[in-house]
């Protein structure tokens, strides 16, 4: 039996290792279009800021690690061009095929520019790969550009925009839409937008950038642009071979992350989940979801029969120490979604003043007609992510809010006040409701 | 409609806020013993400690607030001796009867310190009360204690050695049973154990102290002793008035917080409450279980239909900077509830290396019959309190080990690993299970 793993990188080599794990005895190949495997792509942007000396500390695994201690062969350098399933097997641009008898399609996903002019002038960059990362930061260190345009303000946009500043540019964000960090919350973005202003960030949301020109984009000076938009799933190879595309543009995988031919699996960036808010699917590239569903979709390639339930959305993204951390729904995305949301908002300390708390503002969003929890939001220098992950088990286990207020969370002064904030929001939303 | 509220603590205080927001109109009545109310039990060793400067800063609201604010009528040195529900009265010490039609028994619990020979010396403290650490930090100013032996192992115990030797003393701790922080597990002892000693506190188990001489209590030598055991439940007013105790030794409860006499609900430290886990009651005196129990006592006592559904047995301590949180049951403590405990213990960082990350323990308790997670400890100098809560969360919904492992956890370099500590637990117990 032969497993060809497409992709190594989070994604395809979680299924690779989960693959060899559960069959010692299975042939393993992955197949890498690039140079290097294994990388952090969320560590990116603490590369470009230095935090990260080294490129080498991007790498978890090198493909010796994995052919010695896991006995996979990782192949980089290795673009598949198109796959036969009639034939069971997969065509490099080199020419050659290798067989499989399961395929996992690990092709995550890129930062499409095509819509943007000027986007292949040497001092725009984007921040998808380890090379994208290395050419910023020798730009930055050569060229020292002094004012900075990031286009596009989800999570690695914002991310960069603090690298960038901590690095001493001058830094602008670009969103397309009216909100940013992938939440249609207009309170949240102005949390957001504070503090990028407090640390010298200027966001400008509701511009569309259809250009780069030489100095400028838009009406904005700068000598070094980020591009972090059209973000797109990689799923042509995948179309081509007959697998069916689901309805957020990425590939359709069922709970075992089978596609929708039987024996090839789909996992990471390029892959569509179930979202247990909605049940419905969602696309929602994200690391975690990406080690989750390729561990699924290793095991099951190798005859496993595990399922991945589906994710609930959450996610944390670091503004000059601040957590932003969200979960499930806005209100404005659960009322899309057909729920009669309410919600309530209260801020509190992380810890008694005594005890040097922080602020930390929560949101809670429940749907009126079911009483049950669809979302959240915390905000705060300290606790958040953690809070957000009592928000995030919450929704896996669909509580309403009268349960949610009723947890029996930790308190000591050191860690936490007598109510903790996440009680607190539930019961101002018992009020509400 | 007069309500009386016994005690005026955290769930005393609750209950009669509570009752307030849902009637206006109605006479409430708070009867305190003692002289000072709502105060922070659990910051007491903080104060002794000097983290807390003035004692005052112990107290978070006063009488004149709740008669002032919230229309309550709040009586300290009011000793209620006995309660007649026949005659729906109580009986104050000074003779006086104050009449009700709802009552909350709110009557907290003690130290009792009868079983030790020679506890009534003038060296010698329980720290249950503001009047306990102040007498406590003044004898340390004045008579410059040296050497100190807490009795006791608990929370309190623990915070007070903490304490003791930040103030210079050299601290012994006595526990009478093998294990410290009422979890009956060796190696979350055994981390205690680590942690107190790195910071020059040595702990001794199975040590029972039946007497304390001069200068010594078993063959320790000291010039201070902390009694900080024989914690027990104040239910002798209600049984002598036919309210029933349960099991544990507190006063029975339903989910409403009502004890077997209609009409009468108990709260907080005297109360007993059912544990989720196990399904029966249990005896787990916390600040906030106070808070909570007290809330839907008085909110019943005005007339609510609101219910308690239980508690996980979370909680959390700081011992010399790092966090020792536990919830639900121990391997030992499912096995004696009749579970057949499977156990998974992990070490890991709690974020990327390069982000200055720590290390935290995470062990995670199944019940191999069901798979459900019955407990859980986590160890850590961060995110120690916001991972126990994620388990708690977990406990309270009845997750079972596969829903946990796929929790859809927020992960960001500067907050948490991609594979966060919990989920790594939980693939390594769905490994033993």
């Amino acid at each position: 039996m032969a497993l060809v793993v497409i992709g190594g990188v989070a994604a395809g080599l979680s299924a690779a290792a989960r693959a060899r794990r559960r069959d010692a005895a299975l042939e393993i190949v992955v197949l890498e279009k690039g140079t290097v495997i294994s990388y952090g792509a969320c560590s990116l942007p603490y590369f470009v800021e230095g935090r990260i000396r080294e490129a080498g500390q991007l790498m978890v695994y090198s493909p010796e690690y994995f052919r010695k201690e896991r006995r996979i062969d990782v192949r980089t350098g290795a673009q598949v061009v198109s796959i036969s399933h009639p034939r069971r097997d997969v065509t490099l641009a080199s020419g050659a095929r290798v067989h499989y008898d399961r395929l996992v399609l690990a092709t995550g996903a890129r930062c499409d520019t095509s819509g943007i002019a000027g986007a292949g002038q040497p001092h725009v960059f984007t921040l998808h790969t380890v090379d994208d990362a290395v050419r910023l930061r020798r730009f930055l260190e050569e060229k020292r550009p002094r004012r900075a345009v990031v286009i596009g303000g989800g999570y690695i946009g914002v991310e960069a925009a603090d690298a960038l500043r901590r690095s001493g540019l001058r830094v602008t964000v670009l969103e397309r839409s009216a909100n940013v960090l992938r939440r249609e919350d207009a309170r949240f973005t102005e949390a957001v937008r504070i503090q990028l202003e407090e640390h010298g960030v200027e966001l400008r949301c509701g511009v569309e950038v259809k250009a780069i020109e030489g100095g400028r984009v838009a009406d904005v000076a700068c000598d070094v642009v980020v591009v972090s938009a059209g973000f797109k799933p990689n799923v042509e190879l995948a179309a081509e071979a007959g697998i069916a595309v689901g309805p957020t543009g990425a590939i359709r995988t069922d709970d075992r992350m089978e596609t929708s031919l039987r024996g090839i699996y789909a996992a990471g960036d390029c892959a569509e989940v179930t979202h247990l808010v909605t049940g419905r699917p969602a696309y929602i590239p994200l690391g975690t979801t990406a080690n989750k569903t390729g561990r699924v979709a290793g095991a099951n390639a190798a005859g496993g029969r595990e399922r991945f339930p589906g994710i609930v959305g959450t996610s944390i993204v670091g503004i000059f120490g601040m957590g932003f951390a969200t979960t499930g729904l806005s209100v404005a995305q659960a009322r899309a979604e057909g729920f009669r949301p309410v919600a309530a908002r209260i801020q509190a300390k992380t810890r008694p003043a005594w005890f040097g708390g922080g602020n930390t503002t929560v949101e809670l969003v429940a749907d009126g007609a079911t009483r049950r929890l669809v979302g959240g939001s915390v905000i705060g220098e300290e606790g958040a992510a953690g809070r957000i992950d009592v928000i995030a088990a919450a929704l896996h286990s669909r509580l309403r809010v009268e349960d949610f207020e009723q947890l029996d969370l930790a308190y000591s002064p050191p860690f936490s006040p007598a109510w903790d904030p996440l009680l607190i929001a539930a019961q101002q939303l018992m009020k509400e409701l």
